[in-house]
């Protein structure tokens, strides 16, 4: 952490504030900023028909590159109509590069200049992912955003390993924007650079000479310190071109999600949401449910009595605990809808504050709880 | 098999026929037979919302006492307003007895006069059910059909073991009969016997001299070949008391409901259809679909052409089988739904073929299917 500011770095809401409305239009329909996109790594946002994410508000969500090319395969997808077509989803529809997951998932991978090899999850089958490769998936997908392919190092690398990393995430999104995808299709930038602001101030400015649709910062929420990613975005989001969106990926916790809008962030996603409900770990306006826990065996209100999804205008706590502890796929379910429409209204509480003018106090009110 | 007609059994569609159209009223609203019951073993139907049952047509479905007393527990449930609050049921409910499920579940268990001794499938602990204690957690679940407590021994057992056995399920019919439920609760009184037919006679008059609000053949698929499933409905169905509900347990594929359909039978409930859902056994008008096969791999043609259901209005084979073999929760709940709208559609078409006095040919093109 070499630069001044990550000294003391702190997490929570620190101004000043530079929250925002932006519409990203896509092909699919608009994306109004600041947003969550759902994540449906296989074709699916799991446990969810496309009908309960309309009505849980979902405008876009994400598609993972990776899984989708491993199983069921791009150009089984492509031929079958694409993405949206396969998964009958008619919103907005962004898919990550395959670059994180093949960092994360694989454990035999190599780095090169031209791609990255690296083992399936599934069956160890060895394969090379290049940034034109993955171009290729995510024309086949038809995706209305197509993230560029970058590296994404550990955040404890020293600066001159994130700065060569760096240089290679730049190499390959020029060749990323060099690739002729469809004509709906919008290429996003991925800003690297580590916990080195001048670092990621360089990035930008390079992807931005280059050219693209939207900005995101990418290889933050990867294990870091709270209090960084938090500093991170105080500093850097708002240096972001203001006439593209900016989608900070992977995050997060309602409360990172406050306090990056804060910031000026448009676009998030992350599947703490849909993971933790099939945990039982559920997000209400109240605090966190851990819905296994015996206080709930006789609690008849519903799991968020200030939430409108078909979860909490239908059942009790108590009946979505039986369901968790007797292993019930209904629990998924239900558990999901919620979660998401969590996150979806919470998204939608901020836009009407900063539309309204009072950001700062709604923000405020929302982070508390 | 004592009996002359079940020398030489013999399934299928085997007139002369004796179809009909009977609706039972329950305080939950009418239940038009012959209607199919989807099963709700803990307080829901595996997978399905109650508007996706709804949707597929359900109006009365099946919840297991035994699996409720064991959990959550009937007296909680009773407190949280009865089964159809704690669920969000609105429709009406049937709960079985609990007979089957001690005798089919339970490895340790001691049939004594006064009724079953036996230990949980969940933690092994001791239990005791009489007749008077299922009566007693019908009561508290509050089911619009309460089932009579019975004793269903393996069809295999001597006439004169089985004779035996139902003298004491017609003493517990006693029991059940003299227990006091809530006032707007139906009982059926249950009709065992095996495959004697004259065994079965016997108890269905006694049955009757009780009086019962409807009569159930239980003891039926439960491993016996299934011409002789198929002879005893045929023989026997038809002189069940005409002015009361007649219902068929735990019968049974889409084949053996139309059978028992021309002979009579009101209504039935049976697992297959949501578990098979699970493993990816579709019932189709085309046949049987197994979802995993290769041959579905690039298939873009709903499930089945000729269902409405939300499944096959909305998505292909390719993305059903996708799902499945990617093991994910929206296979179950995609699956569940068609399986069940095909089995509540099928009932339907058998409804209307009755109503338009055509079930002869109706039933015999459906069969065929």
């Amino acid at each position: 952490m070499s630069d001044e500011i990550f000294r003391n770095p702190r997490d929570g809401l620190i101004g000043p504030f530079s929250p925002r409305l932006f519409t990203l239009q896509t092909a699919h329909g608009p994306v109004n900023g600041p947003q969550f996109m759902p994540v449906g790594t296989q074709a699916t946002v799991k446990s969810l028909t496309p009908r309960d994410l309309k009505e849980a508000g979902a405008q876009m969500i994400l598609g993972n590159t990776y899984h989708l090319c491993m199983r069921p395969g791009h150009k089984l997808i492509e031929r079958l109509g694409g993405l949206h077509e396969f998964m009958k989803w008619d919103g907005p529809i962004l898919t990550d590069s395959g670059g994180f997951q093949v960092f994360s998932l694989s454990g035999l991978r190599k780095v090169k200049e031209d791609g990255v090899v690296f083992s399936s999850h599934l069956d160890g089958s060895k394969h090379f992912f290049t940034p034109e490769l993955s171009m290729e998936i995510q024309a086949s997908l038809g995706s209305d955003v197509v993230m560029a392919f970058d590296e994404c190092p550990p955040f404890t690398d020293d600066k001159a390993t994130i700065a060569k990393s760096m240089d290679r995430t730049l190499r390959w999104a020029q060749r990323c924007r060099d690739y002729k995808l469809k004509p709906h299709q919008k290429l996003f930038g991925i800003i690297q650079g580590g916990m080195f602001l001048d670092l990621r101030q360089e990035c930008m400015e390079k992807l931005v000479a280059m050219g693209f649709d939207g900005y995101a910062i990418g290889g933050l929420a990867i294990g870091e310190p709270i209090a960084l990613t938090h500093e991170m975005v105080r500093q850097f989001a708002p240096k972001m071109p203001a006439d593209k969106p900016r989608y900070l990926m992977g995050v997060g916790r309602p409360q990172d999600l406050i306090v990056a809008s804060a910031h000026g962030i448009d676009i998030f996603d992350c599947v703490m949401p849909s993971r933790n409900a099939r945990n039982g770990q559920l997000f209400t306006s109240e605090g966190k449910v851990n819905i296994k826990n015996a206080q709930y065996i006789e609690d008849r209100s519903p799991l968020d009595p200030a939430c409108e999804c078909y979860t909490c205008r239908n059942f009790t706590r108590a009946y979505l605990r039986h369901l968790f502890v007797a292993g019930e796929i209904l629990s998924a379910v239900l558990n999901t809808i919620h979660n998401i429409s969590y996150y979806l209204a919470l998204m939608g509480r901020l836009r009407v504050a900063i539309a309204e003018n009072r950001f700062d106090e709604a923000a405020a009110a929302l982070y508390k709880k």
